[in-house]
Protein backbone atom coordinates (compact mmCIF):
# COMPACT_ATOMS: atom_id res chain seq x y z
CA UNK A 1 0.00 0.00 0.00
CA UNK A 2 1.17 3.47 -1.00
CA UNK A 3 1.83 5.56 1.97
CA UNK A 4 -0.39 8.72 2.45
CA UNK A 5 0.50 11.82 3.38
CA UNK A 6 -1.43 14.80 3.71
CA UNK A 7 -0.35 18.52 2.36
CA UNK A 8 -1.68 21.35 4.29
CA UNK A 9 -0.78 24.43 1.90
CA UNK A 10 -1.69 27.47 4.33
CA UNK A 11 -1.70 31.31 3.09
CA UNK A 12 -2.83 34.74 3.55
CA UNK A 13 -2.39 35.30 0.01
CA UNK A 14 -3.10 32.76 -3.22
CA UNK A 15 -0.75 30.23 -2.12
CA UNK A 16 0.84 29.62 -5.73
CA UNK A 17 4.40 28.92 -4.00
CA UNK A 18 3.29 26.47 -1.64
CA UNK A 19 1.44 24.74 -4.34
CA UNK A 20 4.72 24.95 -6.85
CA UNK A 21 7.07 23.69 -3.95
CA UNK A 22 4.87 21.13 -3.24
CA UNK A 23 4.33 19.78 -6.61
CA UNK A 24 8.32 19.92 -7.04
CA UNK A 25 8.59 18.20 -4.27
CA UNK A 26 6.55 15.66 -4.65
CA UNK A 27 7.69 14.62 -7.54
CA UNK A 28 10.58 13.13 -5.24
CA UNK A 29 8.52 10.68 -4.13
CA UNK A 30 7.01 8.86 -6.79
CA UNK A 31 6.19 5.67 -3.90
CA UNK A 32 4.10 8.53 -1.67
CA UNK A 33 0.41 9.47 -2.17
CA UNK A 34 0.29 13.06 -1.36
CA UNK A 35 -3.12 14.77 -0.49
CA UNK A 36 -2.86 18.09 -2.23
CA UNK A 37 -6.59 19.01 -1.71
CA UNK A 38 -6.09 20.97 1.56
CA UNK A 39 -5.32 24.50 0.15
CA UNK A 40 -6.40 27.35 2.20
CA UNK A 41 -5.50 30.95 0.51
CA UNK A 42 -6.34 34.00 1.87
CA UNK A 43 -6.06 32.59 5.64
CA UNK A 44 -5.69 36.14 7.77
CA UNK A 45 -7.34 35.36 10.67
CA UNK A 46 -6.24 33.86 13.69
CA UNK A 47 -8.67 31.55 14.84
CA UNK A 48 -9.42 30.46 11.23
CA UNK A 49 -5.61 29.41 11.35
CA UNK A 50 -5.92 27.91 14.56
CA UNK A 51 -8.59 25.70 13.46
CA UNK A 52 -6.56 24.59 10.49
CA UNK A 53 -3.68 23.75 12.49
CA UNK A 54 -5.47 21.38 14.71
CA UNK A 55 -7.11 19.75 11.58
CA UNK A 56 -3.26 19.14 10.30
CA UNK A 57 -2.34 17.47 13.51
CA UNK A 58 -5.39 15.05 13.23
CA UNK A 59 -4.55 14.33 9.60
CA UNK A 60 -0.56 14.21 10.83
CA UNK A 61 -0.43 16.32 7.77
CA UNK A 62 2.64 17.88 6.79
CA UNK A 63 1.89 21.73 6.75
CA UNK A 64 3.41 24.32 4.16
CA UNK A 65 3.00 28.32 4.86
CA UNK A 66 3.18 31.22 2.66
CA UNK A 67 2.56 33.76 5.52
CA UNK A 68 3.67 37.60 5.48
CA UNK A 69 2.72 38.24 8.84
CA UNK A 70 4.49 38.04 11.70
CA UNK A 71 1.49 37.04 13.64
CA UNK A 72 0.29 34.53 12.01
CA UNK A 73 3.73 33.03 11.43
CA UNK A 74 4.36 32.90 15.75
CA UNK A 75 0.65 31.25 16.05
CA UNK A 76 2.09 28.31 13.84
CA UNK A 77 5.57 28.59 15.64
CA UNK A 78 4.05 28.54 18.67
CA UNK A 79 1.58 25.71 17.78
CA UNK A 80 3.90 23.50 16.09
CA UNK A 81 6.47 23.60 19.29
CA UNK A 82 3.30 23.00 21.68
CA UNK A 83 1.96 19.70 19.75
CA UNK A 84 5.02 18.67 16.93
CA UNK A 85 3.37 19.60 13.87
CA UNK A 86 5.70 19.41 11.41
CA UNK A 87 5.59 22.76 9.20
CA UNK A 88 7.99 24.49 6.48
CA UNK A 89 7.47 28.48 6.56
CA UNK A 90 8.47 29.37 3.11
CA UNK A 91 8.42 32.93 3.55
CA UNK A 92 10.41 33.73 6.66
CA UNK A 93 13.17 32.27 6.11
CA UNK A 94 14.09 34.75 3.21
CA UNK A 95 12.44 37.68 4.50
CA UNK A 96 14.76 37.36 7.75
CA UNK A 97 17.45 37.28 5.45
CA UNK A 98 16.82 40.69 3.72
CA UNK A 99 15.69 42.36 6.91
CA UNK A 100 19.03 40.96 8.09
CA UNK A 101 20.90 42.05 4.91
CA UNK A 102 19.56 45.80 4.64
CA UNK A 103 17.97 46.58 8.53
CA UNK A 104 14.68 47.14 6.22
CA UNK A 105 11.75 45.47 7.60
CA UNK A 106 9.23 43.62 5.50
CA UNK A 107 5.35 45.32 5.16
CA UNK A 108 4.03 41.66 6.54
CA UNK A 109 1.10 42.95 3.81
CA UNK A 110 -0.61 40.09 1.93
CA UNK A 111 -1.36 39.88 -1.64
CA UNK A 112 1.09 43.26 -2.05
CA UNK A 113 2.64 41.38 -4.97
CA UNK A 114 0.01 41.84 -7.57
CA UNK A 115 -0.54 45.39 -8.67
CA UNK A 116 -2.20 47.38 -11.16
CA UNK A 117 1.22 48.19 -12.60
CA UNK A 118 2.59 48.33 -16.07
CA UNK A 119 3.86 44.63 -15.96
CA UNK A 120 0.11 44.03 -15.33
CA UNK A 121 -0.95 45.54 -18.22
CA UNK A 122 1.98 44.26 -20.33
CA UNK A 123 0.85 40.96 -19.31
CA UNK A 124 -2.81 40.83 -20.11
CA UNK A 125 -1.57 42.62 -23.51
CA UNK A 126 0.79 40.08 -24.20
CA UNK A 127 -1.66 36.74 -23.51
CA UNK A 128 -4.13 39.26 -25.98
CA UNK A 129 -1.53 39.04 -28.41
CA UNK A 130 -0.82 35.20 -28.39
CA UNK A 131 -5.01 34.31 -28.23
CA UNK A 132 -4.87 36.55 -31.21
CA UNK A 133 -1.86 35.35 -33.26
CA UNK A 134 -2.19 31.87 -31.85
CA UNK A 135 -2.14 29.17 -35.02
CA UNK A 136 -1.27 31.67 -37.98
CA UNK A 137 -4.27 33.30 -37.51
CA UNK A 138 -3.49 36.48 -39.06
CA UNK A 139 0.03 36.64 -40.66
CA UNK A 140 0.43 40.41 -39.19
CA UNK A 141 1.16 39.29 -35.91
CA UNK A 142 4.58 37.81 -37.02
CA UNK A 143 6.21 41.46 -37.26
CA UNK A 144 4.94 42.59 -34.46
CA UNK A 145 5.73 39.79 -32.00
CA UNK A 146 8.90 39.82 -29.62
CA UNK A 147 8.99 35.85 -30.42
CA UNK A 148 7.69 33.61 -33.76
CA UNK A 149 6.94 29.75 -32.80
CA UNK A 150 6.89 27.66 -35.61
CA UNK A 151 6.30 23.54 -35.21
CA UNK A 152 4.53 20.87 -37.19
CA UNK A 153 1.37 20.04 -35.40
CA UNK A 154 1.14 18.91 -32.03
CA UNK A 155 4.15 20.47 -30.67
CA UNK A 156 2.63 22.24 -27.87
CA UNK A 157 2.31 25.69 -29.73
CA UNK A 158 -0.42 26.86 -28.50
CA UNK A 159 0.43 26.05 -24.59
CA UNK A 160 4.00 27.31 -25.18
CA UNK A 161 2.60 30.51 -26.29
CA UNK A 162 0.53 31.38 -23.33
CA UNK A 163 3.04 30.00 -20.72
CA UNK A 164 5.49 32.66 -22.69
CA UNK A 165 2.76 35.34 -22.90
CA UNK A 166 2.23 34.79 -19.08
CA UNK A 167 6.16 36.37 -18.87
CA UNK A 168 5.17 39.28 -20.89
CA UNK A 169 6.51 37.78 -24.25
CA UNK A 170 4.46 38.25 -27.15
CA UNK A 171 4.22 35.36 -29.44
CA UNK A 172 2.94 34.59 -32.58
CA UNK A 173 2.94 30.61 -33.59
CA UNK A 174 2.82 29.25 -37.15
CA UNK A 175 1.73 25.19 -37.37
CA UNK A 176 4.36 23.76 -40.33
CA UNK A 177 2.14 21.83 -42.87
CA UNK A 178 4.32 20.63 -46.08
CA UNK A 179 1.45 21.69 -48.20
CA UNK A 180 0.98 25.14 -47.32
CA UNK A 181 3.03 27.42 -48.07
CA UNK A 182 5.05 29.90 -45.65
CA UNK A 183 3.40 33.07 -45.18
CA UNK A 184 5.46 35.99 -46.80
CA UNK A 185 5.79 38.20 -43.72
CA UNK A 186 7.40 35.14 -41.78
CA UNK A 187 10.86 36.09 -44.32
CA UNK A 188 10.67 39.62 -42.86
CA UNK A 189 11.34 38.45 -39.15
CA UNK A 190 14.71 38.32 -37.65
CA UNK A 191 16.11 35.19 -37.21
CA UNK A 192 16.88 35.57 -33.37
CA UNK A 193 12.91 36.27 -32.91
CA UNK A 194 12.09 32.48 -34.47
CA UNK A 195 12.33 29.38 -32.98
CA UNK A 196 11.64 26.16 -34.15
CA UNK A 197 9.98 22.94 -32.37
CA UNK A 198 11.30 19.43 -33.05
CA UNK A 199 10.36 16.51 -31.51
CA UNK A 200 10.94 13.01 -31.60
CA UNK A 201 9.20 11.01 -34.36
CA UNK A 202 8.06 8.00 -32.00
CA UNK A 203 6.93 10.80 -29.08
CA UNK A 204 5.06 12.76 -31.94
CA UNK A 205 3.10 9.87 -32.90
CA UNK A 206 2.47 8.86 -29.35
CA UNK A 207 1.00 12.44 -28.69
CA UNK A 208 -0.99 12.01 -32.03
CA UNK A 209 -2.46 9.32 -30.93
CA UNK A 210 -3.56 10.96 -27.74
CA UNK A 211 -5.07 13.70 -29.64
CA UNK A 212 -7.10 11.36 -32.05
CA UNK A 213 -7.84 9.24 -28.81
CA UNK A 214 -9.42 12.47 -27.40
CA UNK A 215 -11.00 13.40 -30.37
CA UNK A 216 -13.01 10.09 -30.70
CA UNK A 217 -10.81 9.62 -34.25
CA UNK A 218 -9.49 6.18 -35.16
CA UNK A 219 -5.96 6.14 -34.01
CA UNK A 220 -4.28 4.87 -37.23
CA UNK A 221 -4.76 7.81 -39.67
CA UNK A 222 -2.18 9.75 -41.87
CA UNK A 223 -2.00 11.79 -38.90
CA UNK A 224 -0.66 9.41 -36.66
CA UNK A 225 1.92 7.94 -39.38
CA UNK A 226 5.36 7.43 -38.81
CA UNK A 227 6.54 8.15 -42.16
CA UNK A 228 4.02 11.24 -42.35
CA UNK A 229 5.48 12.77 -39.10
CA UNK A 230 9.14 12.19 -40.24
CA UNK A 231 8.02 13.81 -43.35
CA UNK A 232 6.58 16.72 -41.98
CA UNK A 233 9.87 17.01 -39.65
CA UNK A 234 11.86 16.55 -42.34
CA UNK A 235 10.34 19.64 -43.91
CA UNK A 236 10.57 21.81 -40.99
CA UNK A 237 14.02 21.28 -40.43
CA UNK A 238 14.19 22.51 -43.89
CA UNK A 239 12.47 25.87 -42.81
CA UNK A 240 14.31 26.43 -39.52
CA UNK A 241 17.56 25.59 -41.93
CA UNK A 242 16.45 28.52 -44.30
CA UNK A 243 15.01 30.98 -41.84
CA UNK A 244 18.44 30.28 -39.57
CA UNK A 245 15.83 29.97 -36.51
CA UNK A 246 17.09 28.79 -33.61
CA UNK A 247 15.93 24.95 -32.93
CA UNK A 248 14.38 23.52 -29.76
CA UNK A 249 14.12 20.05 -28.84
CA UNK A 250 10.76 19.52 -26.77
CA UNK A 251 11.06 15.54 -26.47
CA UNK A 252 9.85 15.00 -23.33
CA UNK A 253 10.34 18.24 -22.40
CA UNK A 254 7.49 20.01 -19.79
CA UNK A 255 6.50 23.34 -21.12
CA UNK A 256 8.05 24.72 -18.62
CA UNK A 257 11.30 23.70 -19.10
CA UNK A 258 10.76 24.64 -22.78
CA UNK A 259 9.89 27.99 -22.16
CA UNK A 260 12.55 28.48 -19.50
CA UNK A 261 15.18 27.51 -22.61
CA UNK A 262 13.32 29.95 -24.73
CA UNK A 263 13.71 32.90 -22.46
CA UNK A 264 17.85 31.87 -21.77
CA UNK A 265 18.23 32.06 -26.04
CA UNK A 266 15.67 35.05 -25.87
CA UNK A 267 18.05 37.36 -23.40
CA UNK A 268 21.07 35.93 -25.34
CA UNK A 269 20.04 38.84 -28.03
CA UNK A 270 17.00 40.93 -26.67
CA UNK B 1 19.23 55.90 -2.38
CA UNK B 2 17.54 52.44 -2.43
CA UNK B 3 19.16 49.46 -1.10
CA UNK B 4 20.04 46.69 -3.96
CA UNK B 5 20.22 43.26 -3.25
CA UNK B 6 20.71 40.46 -5.64
CA UNK B 7 19.12 37.33 -5.87
CA UNK B 8 20.68 34.31 -7.08
CA UNK B 9 17.81 31.75 -7.46
CA UNK B 10 19.61 28.30 -8.33
CA UNK B 11 17.60 25.42 -9.54
CA UNK B 12 18.24 21.66 -10.96
CA UNK B 13 15.10 21.70 -12.37
CA UNK B 14 13.61 25.35 -13.96
CA UNK B 15 13.15 27.04 -10.84
CA UNK B 16 9.96 28.21 -10.95
CA UNK B 17 9.56 28.10 -7.25
CA UNK B 18 12.35 30.08 -6.61
CA UNK B 19 10.78 32.66 -8.70
CA UNK B 20 7.37 32.64 -7.30
CA UNK B 21 8.84 32.27 -3.62
CA UNK B 22 11.30 35.45 -4.92
CA UNK B 23 8.22 37.04 -6.63
CA UNK B 24 6.16 37.44 -3.41
CA UNK B 25 8.41 37.74 -0.30
CA UNK B 26 10.55 40.85 -2.33
CA UNK B 27 7.41 42.81 -2.13
CA UNK B 28 7.41 43.02 1.10
CA UNK B 29 10.26 45.47 0.50
CA UNK B 30 8.97 48.14 -1.76
CA UNK B 31 12.06 49.98 -0.59
CA UNK B 32 14.24 47.28 -1.72
CA UNK B 33 15.49 47.55 -4.88
CA UNK B 34 15.59 43.56 -5.83
CA UNK B 35 17.84 42.02 -9.15
CA UNK B 36 15.72 39.04 -9.92
CA UNK B 37 18.27 38.53 -13.13
CA UNK B 38 20.27 35.88 -11.89
CA UNK B 39 18.33 32.85 -12.83
CA UNK B 40 20.23 29.49 -13.16
CA UNK B 41 17.80 27.44 -14.53
CA UNK B 42 19.03 23.65 -14.82
CA UNK B 43 22.09 23.54 -13.03
CA UNK B 44 23.23 20.25 -12.62
CA UNK B 45 27.36 20.38 -12.77
CA UNK B 46 29.20 20.24 -9.25
CA UNK B 47 31.69 22.93 -10.76
CA UNK B 48 29.61 25.04 -12.51
CA UNK B 49 27.40 25.23 -9.29
CA UNK B 50 30.68 26.33 -7.14
CA UNK B 51 31.12 28.77 -9.69
CA UNK B 52 27.79 30.54 -9.70
CA UNK B 53 28.21 30.21 -5.57
CA UNK B 54 31.49 32.18 -5.36
CA UNK B 55 30.06 35.01 -7.93
CA UNK B 56 27.26 35.32 -5.29
CA UNK B 57 29.29 35.92 -2.67
CA UNK B 58 31.38 38.20 -4.11
CA UNK B 59 27.95 40.10 -5.31
CA UNK B 60 27.21 39.88 -1.46
CA UNK B 61 23.89 38.26 -2.84
CA UNK B 62 20.77 36.35 -1.31
CA UNK B 63 20.63 32.45 -3.03
CA UNK B 64 17.54 30.30 -3.16
CA UNK B 65 17.62 27.09 -4.16
CA UNK B 66 15.47 24.21 -5.40
CA UNK B 67 18.10 21.52 -5.82
CA UNK B 68 16.71 17.84 -5.44
CA UNK B 69 20.22 16.23 -5.92
CA UNK B 70 22.20 15.82 -1.88
CA UNK B 71 25.28 16.01 -3.81
CA UNK B 72 24.47 19.57 -4.71
CA UNK B 73 22.89 20.78 -1.74
CA UNK B 74 25.44 19.59 0.00
CA UNK B 75 28.19 21.32 -1.93
CA UNK B 76 25.83 24.51 -1.41
CA UNK B 77 25.71 23.77 2.20
CA UNK B 78 29.59 23.49 2.65
CA UNK B 79 30.27 26.32 0.71
CA UNK B 80 27.99 28.72 3.23
CA UNK B 81 29.45 27.44 6.12
CA UNK B 82 32.92 27.83 5.40
CA UNK B 83 32.47 31.59 3.10
CA UNK B 84 28.90 32.97 5.23
CA UNK B 85 27.11 32.94 1.96
CA UNK B 86 23.50 33.24 2.82
CA UNK B 87 21.03 31.14 1.84
CA UNK B 88 17.52 29.26 1.40
CA UNK B 89 17.11 26.12 0.32
CA UNK B 90 13.23 25.41 -0.59
CA UNK B 91 13.77 21.84 -1.30
CA UNK B 92 15.35 19.66 1.69
CA UNK B 93 13.74 21.06 4.30
CA UNK B 94 10.43 19.89 2.65
CA UNK B 95 11.79 16.73 1.42
CA UNK B 96 13.72 15.75 4.89
CA UNK B 97 10.51 16.34 6.84
CA UNK B 98 8.34 13.59 3.84
CA UNK B 99 11.39 11.42 4.37
CA UNK B 100 11.15 11.16 7.96
CA UNK B 101 7.61 10.44 8.21
CA UNK B 102 7.17 7.98 5.64
CA UNK B 103 10.75 6.38 5.63
CA UNK B 104 10.28 6.81 1.76
CA UNK B 105 13.81 8.14 0.32
CA UNK B 106 13.80 10.86 -2.17
CA UNK B 107 14.62 9.90 -6.04
CA UNK B 108 16.95 13.07 -6.52
CA UNK B 109 16.26 13.40 -9.96
CA UNK B 110 15.81 16.99 -11.36
CA UNK B 111 12.42 17.83 -13.71
CA UNK B 112 10.53 14.53 -13.14
CA UNK B 113 7.55 16.72 -11.88
CA UNK B 114 7.13 17.13 -15.71
CA UNK B 115 5.47 13.95 -17.60
CA UNK B 116 3.61 13.51 -20.38
CA UNK B 117 0.85 12.20 -18.98
CA UNK B 118 -2.69 12.50 -18.79
CA UNK B 119 -2.58 15.91 -16.64
CA UNK B 120 0.04 17.17 -19.38
CA UNK B 121 -2.87 16.07 -21.98
CA UNK B 122 -5.73 18.02 -20.28
CA UNK B 123 -3.70 21.03 -19.79
CA UNK B 124 -2.84 21.52 -23.72
CA UNK B 125 -6.62 20.26 -24.08
CA UNK B 126 -7.57 23.03 -21.91
CA UNK B 127 -5.46 25.81 -22.76
CA UNK B 128 -6.56 25.01 -26.79
CA UNK B 129 -10.07 25.31 -25.65
CA UNK B 130 -9.68 28.56 -23.84
CA UNK B 131 -8.18 30.25 -26.89
CA UNK B 132 -11.14 28.56 -29.02
CA UNK B 133 -13.70 29.68 -27.43
CA UNK B 134 -12.33 33.02 -26.20
CA UNK B 135 -14.07 36.00 -26.65
CA UNK B 136 -17.11 34.31 -27.42
CA UNK B 137 -15.87 33.23 -31.10
CA UNK B 138 -18.23 30.13 -30.91
CA UNK B 139 -21.32 29.79 -28.95
CA UNK B 140 -20.68 26.05 -28.46
CA UNK B 141 -18.06 26.31 -26.68
CA UNK B 142 -20.16 27.14 -23.68
CA UNK B 143 -21.68 24.28 -23.72
CA UNK B 144 -18.57 21.96 -23.36
CA UNK B 145 -17.00 24.07 -20.78
CA UNK B 146 -16.02 23.67 -17.47
CA UNK B 147 -16.70 27.51 -16.68
CA UNK B 148 -18.28 30.02 -18.71
CA UNK B 149 -16.63 33.06 -17.92
CA UNK B 150 -19.25 36.86 -18.64
CA UNK B 151 -17.90 40.27 -18.00
CA UNK B 152 -17.91 43.29 -19.71
CA UNK B 153 -14.66 44.94 -21.67
CA UNK B 154 -11.43 44.92 -19.83
CA UNK B 155 -12.42 42.57 -16.46
CA UNK B 156 -9.69 40.23 -16.97
CA UNK B 157 -11.57 37.65 -18.76
CA UNK B 158 -8.83 36.64 -21.24
CA UNK B 159 -5.96 36.25 -19.04
CA UNK B 160 -7.99 34.41 -16.56
CA UNK B 161 -9.39 31.97 -18.96
CA UNK B 162 -5.83 31.24 -19.91
CA UNK B 163 -4.91 31.12 -16.19
CA UNK B 164 -7.74 28.70 -15.56
CA UNK B 165 -6.96 26.66 -18.70
CA UNK B 166 -3.19 26.05 -17.38
CA UNK B 167 -5.37 24.52 -14.03
CA UNK B 168 -6.99 22.07 -16.60
CA UNK B 169 -10.41 23.90 -16.38
CA UNK B 170 -11.95 24.55 -20.07
CA UNK B 171 -13.24 28.01 -19.71
CA UNK B 172 -15.33 30.28 -22.46
CA UNK B 173 -15.70 33.68 -22.10
CA UNK B 174 -18.48 36.42 -23.31
CA UNK B 175 -18.17 39.74 -23.17
CA UNK B 176 -21.05 41.54 -22.18
CA UNK B 177 -22.54 44.43 -24.52
CA UNK B 178 -25.80 46.02 -23.37
CA UNK B 179 -26.26 46.04 -27.29
CA UNK B 180 -25.33 42.81 -28.15
CA UNK B 181 -28.12 40.28 -27.34
CA UNK B 182 -26.79 37.20 -25.60
CA UNK B 183 -26.33 33.67 -26.99
CA UNK B 184 -29.31 31.37 -27.12
CA UNK B 185 -26.67 28.68 -25.73
CA UNK B 186 -26.01 30.70 -22.66
CA UNK B 187 -29.02 30.19 -21.51
CA UNK B 188 -28.80 26.15 -20.84
CA UNK B 189 -25.67 26.24 -19.36
CA UNK B 190 -26.30 25.16 -15.36
CA UNK B 191 -25.95 28.39 -13.22
CA UNK B 192 -23.17 26.85 -10.82
CA UNK B 193 -20.70 27.04 -14.17
CA UNK B 194 -21.74 30.77 -14.77
CA UNK B 195 -19.20 33.21 -13.07
CA UNK B 196 -20.06 37.00 -13.63
CA UNK B 197 -17.27 39.70 -13.06
CA UNK B 198 -17.92 43.21 -11.78
CA UNK B 199 -15.36 46.03 -10.77
CA UNK B 200 -15.17 49.32 -9.59
CA UNK B 201 -16.32 51.65 -12.50
CA UNK B 202 -13.38 53.94 -11.62
CA UNK B 203 -10.86 51.63 -11.59
CA UNK B 204 -12.25 50.30 -14.92
CA UNK B 205 -12.24 53.70 -15.95
CA UNK B 206 -8.21 53.86 -15.50
CA UNK B 207 -7.84 50.13 -16.87
CA UNK B 208 -9.84 51.28 -20.34
CA UNK B 209 -7.53 54.56 -20.35
CA UNK B 210 -4.48 52.78 -20.25
CA UNK B 211 -5.73 49.81 -22.68
CA UNK B 212 -6.77 53.00 -25.23
CA UNK B 213 -3.59 54.66 -24.64
CA UNK B 214 -1.96 51.74 -25.47
CA UNK B 215 -3.45 51.13 -28.67
CA UNK B 216 -2.25 54.95 -29.51
CA UNK B 217 -6.10 56.08 -29.03
CA UNK B 218 -7.62 59.03 -27.71
CA UNK B 219 -8.62 58.56 -23.82
CA UNK B 220 -11.44 60.68 -23.88
CA UNK B 221 -13.63 57.91 -26.21
CA UNK B 222 -16.92 56.68 -24.98
CA UNK B 223 -15.26 53.70 -24.12
CA UNK B 224 -13.64 55.13 -20.95
CA UNK B 225 -16.56 57.40 -19.79
CA UNK B 226 -17.72 56.63 -16.69
CA UNK B 227 -21.56 56.79 -17.63
CA UNK B 228 -20.72 54.24 -20.20
CA UNK B 229 -19.35 52.02 -18.24
CA UNK B 230 -21.82 52.61 -15.07
CA UNK B 231 -24.51 51.34 -17.69
CA UNK B 232 -22.53 48.38 -19.11
CA UNK B 233 -22.05 47.25 -15.29
CA UNK B 234 -25.95 47.50 -14.96
CA UNK B 235 -26.42 45.74 -17.54
CA UNK B 236 -24.00 42.63 -17.08
CA UNK B 237 -25.76 42.86 -13.41
CA UNK B 238 -29.21 42.32 -15.01
CA UNK B 239 -27.56 39.68 -16.73
CA UNK B 240 -25.76 38.06 -13.73
CA UNK B 241 -29.32 37.74 -12.08
CA UNK B 242 -31.30 36.54 -14.71
CA UNK B 243 -28.34 33.76 -15.19
CA UNK B 244 -28.11 33.13 -11.45
CA UNK B 245 -24.22 33.44 -11.89
CA UNK B 246 -21.95 33.61 -9.13
CA UNK B 247 -20.63 36.99 -9.21
CA UNK B 248 -16.66 38.13 -8.53
CA UNK B 249 -15.67 41.41 -8.09
CA UNK B 250 -12.07 41.59 -10.02
CA UNK B 251 -11.45 45.17 -8.37
CA UNK B 252 -7.59 45.49 -7.13
CA UNK B 253 -7.62 41.44 -7.71
CA UNK B 254 -4.72 39.50 -9.65
CA UNK B 255 -5.57 37.24 -11.85
CA UNK B 256 -4.06 34.89 -9.53
CA UNK B 257 -6.19 35.76 -6.96
CA UNK B 258 -9.21 36.09 -8.91
CA UNK B 259 -8.37 32.30 -10.20
CA UNK B 260 -8.05 30.70 -6.71
CA UNK B 261 -11.78 32.12 -5.80
CA UNK B 262 -13.47 30.93 -8.79
CA UNK B 263 -11.64 27.43 -8.40
CA UNK B 264 -13.00 27.47 -4.85
CA UNK B 265 -16.45 28.47 -6.07
CA UNK B 266 -16.33 25.73 -8.64
CA UNK B 267 -15.34 23.26 -5.73
CA UNK B 268 -18.28 23.66 -3.91
CA UNK B 269 -20.34 22.43 -6.50
CA UNK B 270 -18.20 20.21 -8.98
Amino acid sequence: MKKSVPLYMISDSVGETSLKLVNAAAAQFPTVDFDLSYRFPFTKDEEELKSILSDALKDSAVVVTTLVSDNLTQIVEDFAERTGLQYINLMSQFMDIVHQKTGVAPLQQAGVVHKLNQEYFDRVAAIEFAVKYDDGKDAKGFLEADLVLLGISRTSKTPLSMYLANNRIKVANLPLIPEVPLPEQIKAVPKDKIVGLVIEPEVQKKIRMSRLNSLGLAENSRYSDINRIKEELDYALGVYDELGAFTLDVTNKSIEESATLICEHLDNFL
